[in-house]
């Protein structure tokens, strides 16, 4: 499977924060590169998230804004 | 300064596609990791965005999905 | 695959807008809906995205605004 | 009134399940599919949004991501 | 009507730059504040989109990232 | 430091309403315009966000809808 999508990053789940409605994810993707995402507990469970798991983490590029000195 | 969005990736500038009025902009930000992002071809004017220039790309926490198989 | 965005639409590209550097591809999902998706071209190339193409849009949650009369 | 954003699909609230700050919004659209939506706990209260509520869940075309096989 | 997202912003549209596929449009929201918005060169037809036409600007909280000196 | 995304409206905080994973910051940025952010309550910690901060609210335009009558 093929997706528009342009950003993955492969890595492994570092910590999972659950609240009620929204969970924080911490994805250790190597190279000192940690990403942090936002997504339904709901989505936690469906997917069954824990550290350790192998997960790839998916951005969209019209949501990537570049910082130049 | 510091900011909200949890997601920062220093890099270097790879590519630079500028449309009419979008630009692709590509981000090397090493181990192997590449960032697209879509941006106006204004800001990449205003920044004078160009291979090789040193930039940080930045991305909201909401904005990462997590796929796990 | 699993993923964390809860929004999934199965169907059949419509059509196919393609400029220098942003695409509009249009998706029926059936029950006289259509979504309409903002790509690169490059990953419509990618995709070899064409008419008739079966395809599914995905929808991170935080992204759908809810309006009432 | 018209909108920029290409993405309209009325419905019917199916459920709200409401955080201290953020909350889940299930919107039935017919035809088997419903849409998940993340807003303010404070909206759903600005909008007393409720299961039978008629709404319509609004997505930017920019938002969407295609996956294809 | 009323909607889910916070941010709306009235003012007048003091500029449209259309590309083949997306345009940029700039409301000038007094007090010296312009938004920009990156949306489909189709939406600037549909809507008639042009300088001088009084709209409204909405952003979804999701979006928003917070900068602290 | 320049960034891409265009839309930057300094102002100070009004209100920071903090939920387990998620907060709410309502950033007053003069001429009657407030703007709300959806942020991990970690940011809001790590910037120690309280009323009263100087601070600039940041939007890609991307994420901007635009309403016409």
């Amino acid at each position: 499977m093929k997706m528009s999508a342009r950003n993955h990053f492969a890595g492994t789940v570092a910590e999972v924060k659950k609240g009620q409605v929204m969970a924080q994810v911490t994805v250790d993707i190597g190279g000192g590169h940690r990403i942090k995402s936002a997504i339904f507990s709901e989505s936690v469970d469906d997917l069954a998230l824990k550290p350790g798991d192998k997960v790839t983490a998916v951005i969209k590029s019209t949501d990537v804004i570049i910082f130049k000195d």
